[in-house]
């Protein structure tokens, strides 16, 4: 496509010149899946596995939104990769490729876009993905980078937002909270002995979504969601969708040592953890004849489960005390619509 | 997932809501193929018909780089779906449905994005699309757009860049160079009567790929490509990639009426029409004994399909005039690497 900014043949030429040799040295060497045709073509094409379906995700982030222009761009870059692993392996599906856009401000140094694919790189080993395609584009205002992440699932195994059923166990894994904590410690509104600070921070920039865990869903739960915009809002969507009640217990939202460290265990602290966005940790509800299989997928793939509720007749989300008492905060963000 | 720029939770629910009732409002009605689930989960479920394969194709543009924030948004939509329809028609696949990732400036009204989104419908109807998931996000600065658009083939039948052969025809279908013309109009670089001035400049907004001939693509061409570079520079991969000469005839280039009332018929417009980008035309290269069938596919299709040249062995791309003269200009910017 032609840019306004850039005047006939010979400019346009130096920039799509620009453009090929950036994608010739940086992403070609990412695009290890057949599938990427080398980047040579301007398609891919991509032959579904004998009866598996495709489970297909996009997410975008934008400098100074999600980022900020000073941060280190090989974890700008994993992260972009992390939230879209997230997304696919709370649906139960095996990472495969993506697809990738990247709007990069005019003038970014070569360096600049060696180090963002340094990060593709390393986290491409981490999930087994490849790169499949995309388009590389100038901007004259911030970074955005946009990623469309494709999975597969064995027949239609996708484990959908609406399945939730009254006596379902609610599920969590990892511990919860300790990205919104990473944030809070770096825009100085809390603190923490440095080992915990910095742990904190270092799960803001790099999410650990729960990879391994995919592959027990799909025979396990009736429904899940990734944790991105806080557990209480994202159950929001797990009600709504089952028409059901979601009834959390405070005293089990799992925390880190290192979150203790910097907000308590006090009940308040529990809230922020729940109510706190980044985890990118699934959220399941699952029978509870099914708790000992839970138990054993977790041991087999290695992820903390953390059973924080139960799954009612009703509607919406309730939060209770140690006591029982209904300690629901006023805004969970789950009455969205 | 959470902004750097707002804070806790209560600011958090807001942009939250405000995202939801967006998509609630202006995206899930252009979700209407069964995969996209309705928008309601954070992933869409794909499963391929049988014996088909997927075509995937993504590109992306920025507001100041390919269009002007003073541009009708529904037009920039339109163009958005189109250059990704065009790749996928050049590879002989059927669109299916895409996903969209938005960055709107902050501050974006409702009425321009629901303009936008009136584009898209607009083209979901002309081309069979459905909206399939996506993500909508704030970015400080000019807004940046990523389309990843789907299709499918029969079985493997994508036609790749790299099977030109010698004694192959070179067709091209449409008109070449209108759309960089209405670029050179709209940028006051050329001037033509107001009747050709308007169709070139609508040229220009809005790209008319030739769909409707992707059908017969795959049984006819030996290799294929999407005319976005510029003929010329486009020219250059297929010679590239099937290790062969392409010769092109400069008085076969195909112009349109309007095209010739602003810019003339000289070997000079010529090679504009040539080295002009944003055509969106299909080049292919397909053996000479097709040529009555690839006529009376261009007929079925109602698409107007010219023969430019022949494909040789050698390298690179060379013009040639009327008197067999070569006329090749210095940059055609097929010596990208």
């Amino acid at each position: 496509m032609i840019s306004l900014g850039l005047r006939p043949v010979m400019a346009r030429s130096k920039a799509a010149s620009r453009e090929f040799a950036l994608i010739a040295r940086h992403f070609a060497p990412l695009a290890t899946h057949r599938a990427a045709l080398a980047l040579r073509d301007d398609a891919a094409l991509l032959v579904p596995e004998k009866g598996h379906s495709l489970v297909i995700t996009k997410d975008a982030i934008a400098e100074g939104v999600h980022f900020l222009a000073s941060d280190p761009m090989d974890l700008v870059a994993r992260k972009l990769l992390r939230v879209n692993v997230s997304d696919l392996a709370a649906k139960g599906a095996k990472p495969l490729g993506y697809f990738l856009a990247t709007a990069f401000p005019d003038g970014t140094t070569d360096q600049a876009v060696a180090m963002f694919c340094k990060g593709l790189k390393a986290d491409q080993k981490t999930y087994g993905l490849s790169l499949l395609g995309g388009d590389t584009i100038r901007t004259f205002g911030p970074a955005v980078f946009s990623c469309t992440m494709i999975g597969t699932v064995a027949g239609r195994r996708f484990v959908s937002r609406n399945g939730a059923k009254p006596g379902d166990d609610l599920w969590v894994t990892g511990t919860l909270g300790d990205s919104g904590q990473g944030l809070a410690l770096l825009q100085q509104r809390a603190t923490a002995p440095e080992k915990a600070a910095s742990a904190l921070m270092r799960r803001y920039w790099l999410p650990s979504p729960p990879f391994s865990f995919h592959a027990h869903l799909a025979g396990l739960a009736h429904a899940a969601l990734d944790v991105s915009d806080g557990l209480l809002q994202d159950a929001g969507h797990l009600a709504e969708l089952g028409g059901v009640q979601l009834a959390v217990r405070l005293e089990a939202i799992p925390l880190s040592s290192a979150f203790v460290k910097s907000a308590g265990r006090s009940n308040a602290a529990k809230l922020t953890a729940a109510t706190s966005g980044d985890d990118y940790q699934i959220l399941f509800s699952a029978p509870a004849a099914a708790r000992e299989r839970v138990q054993a997928a977790a041991r087999a793939s290695r992820t903390k489960v953390t059973c924080i509720g139960t799954v009612k007749k009703g509607r919406g989300v309730i939060v209770l005390d140690a006591h029982g008492l209904d300690v629901t905060p006023e805004r969970t963000g789950y009455t969205h619509f």
